[in-house]
């Protein structure tokens, strides 16, 4: 018998504005920053170690002290809980760290104080993988339709998903399940890369960069695009002619237009045959994406890193407002969240594409991505998770991609434990790096 | 000439969860607090006194600091500014807040951050009106319609509110604006209290409470329900026995409830001719509202206290999902945000009845109806604003209330500083009251 005995919010930044990494129209200068939380006990994990559990939501920089302090608030609740009680009740963990009437008037679940319980919710996640041994994938994959649904947050979701809906999917997926496991341990998950593609990059980086991922395998580009159209149609023009006719072409926007101008603009790259246009406007834009979809068919229409919890994914599907689901493992509230969308996105028969990047965000992902193909919508068709080459050398277990697909790590957990060389180093303000480019 | 030279943000907490003020199936044991922002000036006002501006925010409790901490980080952009440059653009001086894009990324303009951007923005709109000598409801009146579409902001609306259809309701509204001015001052602007509905109260309470409202002027009743069916059935039996066939009656659940669930418990409180049924359910679920207006009808939908945004008030007028615009002047970012939905508003022949109570909302919702009345949708028709008389007694030129109706104060300003004494009491945690709660 374990009990969690403290915990820690940690604000770690990556000074990635330097290179352009990750900049696009919207977010010119990001510095890549992880909300860190750590969750400590008095208990061993299955390997013998002292168990403890890492938890991470995804900011940009500034405003991520903010962020640390929200999930401050939301942590202290879990200190002095039994691990064991904890784990074997994840439904009703959450729900009770959603509670707080007093900090939901901040949201309600959406903003800071949805990204901090995320961090938080990470952070028990991976304890429960830890404490059992497995990835969080196999261990929710291992489940019950009916623990998953109890897990599952379907507050709000009763008028199109009522809890016996959510359970004849999770059962139709029940039957092949062994042979979905075995295929993702032998080939791993369709990854897609955003590598090439970043607004601040040059046309020959860009290209380079094209080639250097197809001989990793990957075959699908993604390039940001709504900062000048002349750049753009130039950029999609050597990407297309790069790639030839057959291979993915993707766009991503960033949320920088207007409903007409998102579909004036992207009308203007049509000849490229682009799979998809990511956030062409507002995140909250749900009737307006009906629109830019309307409007610029056949282009799909992707959203989602930005989409704050299950109750805006239920706008966007019910609403026909969206070709790929692009969940956001640090914005929505952890797996419990995250698996109610899976299901909702399988009830409308909406392909589910993660969001990756950032810090850590590749690390959860592929975690909700196995889940998705095991265990609810058993399906590959359409789907491809984002993979960004980036900041995975700071963690104790990285994802592994090979063949242009996510692999399966083995790893107990979530694989979001930071190094702590690399917590010393980036932690801000104090960290060494950040102290000496203040000096 | 005068800049701003320093700013504070003050943590202000009164405990109103002892009394039960407040109370509803949400939220039962709420602080009524205040994020308080200060802008200091070399300066003066009309009047000859040192010129300032005071801003708030509202919030339930815990997370106020949080709030306060976000407002720090975007109040110190200010800092520096000169004061007539910030006042004579005052739509550039809220873009330019709102451009940080790695604080962006912690909303997009919702949440913890857009509530500190609105403590931030009221406290320059209060500031502007302070050093015009004018309220800030008749300081905006006074405008010509292009300087209100600079001011408004219409980002993300061009697709049903581009700006010459803004131009043409401003301008619809010209003609009379003398009048209505006029009208105003005499009368005052329709109220309605929440005093006697707060889930907590006996019915005795409620029923002394209704009949001193009825005392003063107040024709309209709303409430709280959710909580029980049983109570919700008698409470509202004895306030419509009390009040009579005529008067208004409305019901507000503050987001209890899925849709299925609100459909049916509203339809079992029909017989008691309710005008709206208030919060639903969850502030995201456009298209739910909209099963549920169609489930309940002839009773209307009314929301908005947590619309987070002009984005998500488009969603909700566009869909046909509310009959009754509920504003809230802490949640949207100020009156930059608050004209947008008025716009809005106005397009889809929508009454704004705005949300108030709590601490301050009731000082600046005052305005946003006046301004609405004098030179936006030019009509009281269907619209009525909350008022809760409770906590005034901390502001330096509290809101008057008249037979029923918000009186022109005359006050320069917002209406939003706070007194000293009362700082000094609430503040959390040194104020002398919280110091001495913890003794």
């Amino acid at each position: 018998m374990a009990i969690i005995t403290s915990a820690e919010t940690i604000d770690i930044r990556f000074p990635t504005s330097l290179e352009a990494d990750g900049s696009d129209a919207m977010n010119p200068d990001g510095d890549y920053s992880a909300s860190y939380v750590v969750l400590h006990t008095d208990g061993l994990d299955a390997a013998g170690q002292p168990l403890a559990g890492y938890g991470i939501t995804f900011t940009i920089g500034r405003g991520n002290d903010i962020v640390c302090m929200a999930a401050r608030e939301i942590v202290n609740r879990l200190i002095g809980r039994d691990v064991d009680q904890m784990v074997a009740d994840m439904g009703g963990t959450y729900l009770s760290l959603c509670s707080d009437s007093q900090l939901r008037w901040l949201g309600p679940e959406k903003g800071v104080v949805h990204l901090a319980l995320s961090a938080v919710m990470n952070a028990a996640w991976d304890l429960a993988g830890r404490l059992a041994g497995k990835p969080v994938w196999r261990l929710l994959a291992d489940m019950t339709p009916e623990q998953l649904v109890d897990i599952a947050d379907l507050r709000y979701l009763a008028d199109v998903l009522p809890r016996e809906r959510a359970l004849e999917i999770l059962r139709k997926a029940e039957p092949g399940k062994a042979e979905r496991i075995a295929d993702l341990e032998a080939k791993g998950y369709p990854a897609y890369t955003t590598a090439a593609g970043w607004l601040g990059y040059s046309d020959e980086k860009m290209l380079r960069i094209i080639a250097e991922q197809e001989q990793l395998g990957f075959t699908a580009v993604k390039l940001k695009v709504g900062a000048n159209l002349a750049d753009d149609i130039r950029r999609c023009r050597k990407a297309r002619e790069a790639i030839g006719p057959d291979r993915p072409l993707m766009i991503d926007a960033n949320q920088v237009w207007d409903v007409p101008t998102a579909i004036e603009w992207v009308n203007a790259l049509k000849e490229f045959d682009l799979r998809w246009i990511e956030e062409p406007t507002s995140p909250d834009d749900i009737l307006g994406h009906r629109k830019v979809r309307e409007g610029v068919a056949p282009i799909g229409i992707a959203t989602g890193e930005h989409c704050h919890n299950r109750v805006m994914f239920k706008q966007f599907l019910e609403a026909g407002a969206i070709d790929y689901c692009q969940i956001d493992a640090g914005r929505l509230a952890s797996l419990n969240e995250i698996l109610a969308v899976l299901l909702l996105a399988a009830h409308f028969e909406v392909p589910v594409c993660p969001h990756a990047g950032g810090v850590g965000l590749c690390e959860m992902v592929h975690h909700a991505s196995m889940l998705d193909y095991v265990a609810v919508s058993g399906s590959y068709e359409g789907r491809i998770t984002e993979y960004v080459d980036n900041l995975h050398e700071h963690f104790v277990h990285p994802v592994r991609v090979a063949g242009g697909r996510y692999q399966v790590t083995g790893d107990a957990g979530y694989n979001t434990e930071i190094l702590t060389a690399s917590i010393e180093e980036f932690r801000f303000p104090d960290g060494s790096y950040w102290a000496a480019a203040r000096s």
